[in-house]
């Protein structure tokens, strides 16, 4: 490999951006609310399509409401290399979810242009839309979409149909956002971790092997209430005691897997609920989640014969519905060792991990090789007006972007 | 033993007062609301006292308001036998819980005056006020009432004092109410048992060894709320997970004790309760009943050293708060033999059990002799509109219940 050329992002200028758009949709407290199709999301919007043409991209709004900036490459009919991520937050979020992997790419195009530089590649910027709810921006570009108008809740008042024209799309024209590998060669997404891998290894650098796949379930338990004094314990239907093997066979087959998936019971709620009455039904969720798919149907099979043997041993009815399931995407070979490479000689400590959490880029590698940076998260946390990624860290995980890119300009 | 004289009950008379008594406070769907202090039992207090005078009573309403019907004895200056039940329902109740005491008390009274018999001791048949909320009535009578007016909270409008007004008692002269052996020789109640224990087992009559104790506890668990999918299962504080392992900690315990104690916990509360986020919290109670305070202590132990062993391994804070503690009342085993007796001489299949719902009886027997009758429950229901025990179950506990008087009459 190439030694890397001595580019690097301004620092000061990227924090200053992140700064500037986080006064957008600021709450008194502190957190940030900028959800999808708002009047706040518009206004973001608009700031990053302005930072998007100073920088020197041409700017467009595809069907799905995706801003899709491009810096032009030297090759004009190269397929594009492309970067990005989402302006949206969750109603109560912070700076640097989704944020970070969007302005640190306007960023890159900002240095190589400050160099006179052009990639072999078109360079494209992309503003996913409505990352934190629907997905619809990075489902209708990888064509994984859903069929119907009303399959889509948005958080935003009215339907996804008058959501999309608010922002410049076009549902009925959905398709035409679609992408391929024949004009994206790659995509790389830089995000904070939102969690406490790297904070806990002490490395500055996480390489994504892939966005896990969810398998979620809910789980009816029908048993029978009655008087919590005069029902003996031989003779109780107790949907609770069922529902408490449920949530300690979730974490033990999870923790028996070699792979170390998660498994999490987030959801339970038992009815009559009240001190003195045997519970007679408990509603739950699973959530499963893992890079390998054979790994997710391994789990729901144990559970389901674990399911089967409590509602014998507890004399209750049990029923698994299906909530979601999306299958993992594992990060391309060339751009996980790309990222790698490129941490080690910047000299930033990395780790290899998969991302536990749903990101664009877990519908974009349905179409082209995908690849992830991760930065850390203060004390793990995210969608939270505390998250915290340090000016060093996201200037850090910016330099990476950009060498990245330059690799996979080379590879591609 | 003597054998039983041939005097029975008018059973068709005692279940036409039932069905009569029903009558008030019948709701269209129905069920029965016939809660203390409401006009629907000052209704029914009227019939019940008229129906007393009728059966040659005397009627007086003490400070708590116990409804008190005399039949007197030939040895005026004798202490009284007692029985009775209460006829105040729960919101949603049926036409036994409680009024097949009192009105089988009053069917003992008229079969007795029918045959022109009196007991040696003077015969009370007691109403008392408010079994299903504060159960005032018996505390008082047992001198076990609360020192001050706001620690009861009738379900009535108003303070207990203004409640108290309404039936004719006084809470300031509620000490006035207060009983004892010196006045009381024993007590005996008829009542539904409340359970399925006397149906599965194919008997008439259960002779009750005493009213369970209660120990309620609330547990409050705090762990960390954390994204479901960037917490590795190793890095948890998941509240629920140490709940679960609770749950079936009280189950394990209260199915390890040799007097088949029973243990629920019946309220339960996950926070933030969402199906992508590892609970933070949990809320939980856990209510134990026995016959034996020791055993409840023990139980309490037990569940104490599981809990820390819980908290240490599941990463989570762990407290316990008392929520109640209401100690055991043994049956007088004069009055269960007799009871036993008299069920075998009427050719009535009879079990011994404890009585794991509370009772008027819970409070009376600190002061004297106690020993409860249980009739069987129909699919064990109860609480319910479905509550139901048959005509001819009724009149088989009201005769036991009229020998058993008969019996005690010569012990005492």
């Amino acid at each position: 490999m190439a030694v890397l050329s001595k580019l690097t992002v301004n620092g000061d200028r990227l924090n200053a951006s992140i700064n500037r758009l986080a006064k957008i949709g600021r709450m008194p407290n502190g957190e940030i609310c900028r959800l999808a199709f708002t009047p706040e999301i518009l206004q973001a919007r608009y700031l990053v399509q302005q930072w998007m043409v100073e920088a020197g991209m041409t700017v467009r709004t595809d069907a799905a409401g995706n801003l899709i900036g491009r810096y032009e490459g030297q090759i004009e009919e190269a397929p594009a290399l492309a970067t990005g991520s989402h302006i949206d937050t969750v109603p109560s979020g912070g700076k640097y979810d989704g944020v970070l992997g969007v302005l640190a790419g306007i960023e890159v195009v900002r240095s190589l242009r400050e160099s006179k530089m052009r990639l072999k590649h078109p360079l494209e910027v992309i503003v996913f839309t409505d990352e934190e709810n629907t997905m619809i921006g990075c489902q209708a570009m990888a064509g994984t979409a859903k069929q119907l108008p009303h399959e889509y809740k948005p958080k935003a008042a009215g339907s996804i149909e008058d959501c999309l024209e608010i922002i410049g799309g076009n549902w009925d024209e959905l398709e035409t956002a679609r992408r391929t590998r024949a004009d994206m060669a790659a995509f790389v997404e830089l995000h904070v971790e939102q969690g406490a891998v790297l904070e806990s290894a002490g490395k500055e650098i996480g390489v994504v092997q892939g966005v896990v796949g969810m398998l979620r379930k809910a789980i009816s338990i029908q048993g029978q209430a009655n008087h919590a004094g005069t029902t003996p314990m031989d003779m109780r239907q107790d949907a609770l005691v069922a529902a408490a093997q449920i949530v300690l066979a979730v974490q033990e087959i999870a923790l028996s897997m070699p792979s170390q998936p998660v498994a999490t019971v987030g959801y339970l709620t038992v009815a009559p609920n009240a001190v003195n009455i045997v519970p007679g039904q408990v509603e739950l969720t699973v959530d499963m989640r893992d890079l390998s798919q054979a790994c997710l149907s391994e789990m729901l099979e144990q559970l389901q014969r674990e399911i089967k043997t409590i509602a014998t041993a507890t004399d209750t009815q049990i029923e698994l519905k299906p909530l979601l399931c999306v299958e993992p995407t594992l990060s391309a070979l060339p751009v996980q060792s790309s990222i790698a490479q490129v941490a080690q000689e910047l000299g930033l400590g990395h780790v290899a991990m998969p991302s536990r959490a749903g990101h664009d880029s877990l519908e974009i590698g349905r179409i082209t090789d995908m690849g992830m940076i991760f930065v850390p998260s203060q004390n793990g946390l995210s969608h939270s007006g505390e998250e915290y990624t340090s000016p060093e860290q996201c200037t850090q995980g910016a330099n990476v972007l950009l060498h990245t890119l330059l690799q996979l300009d080379e590879i591609y």
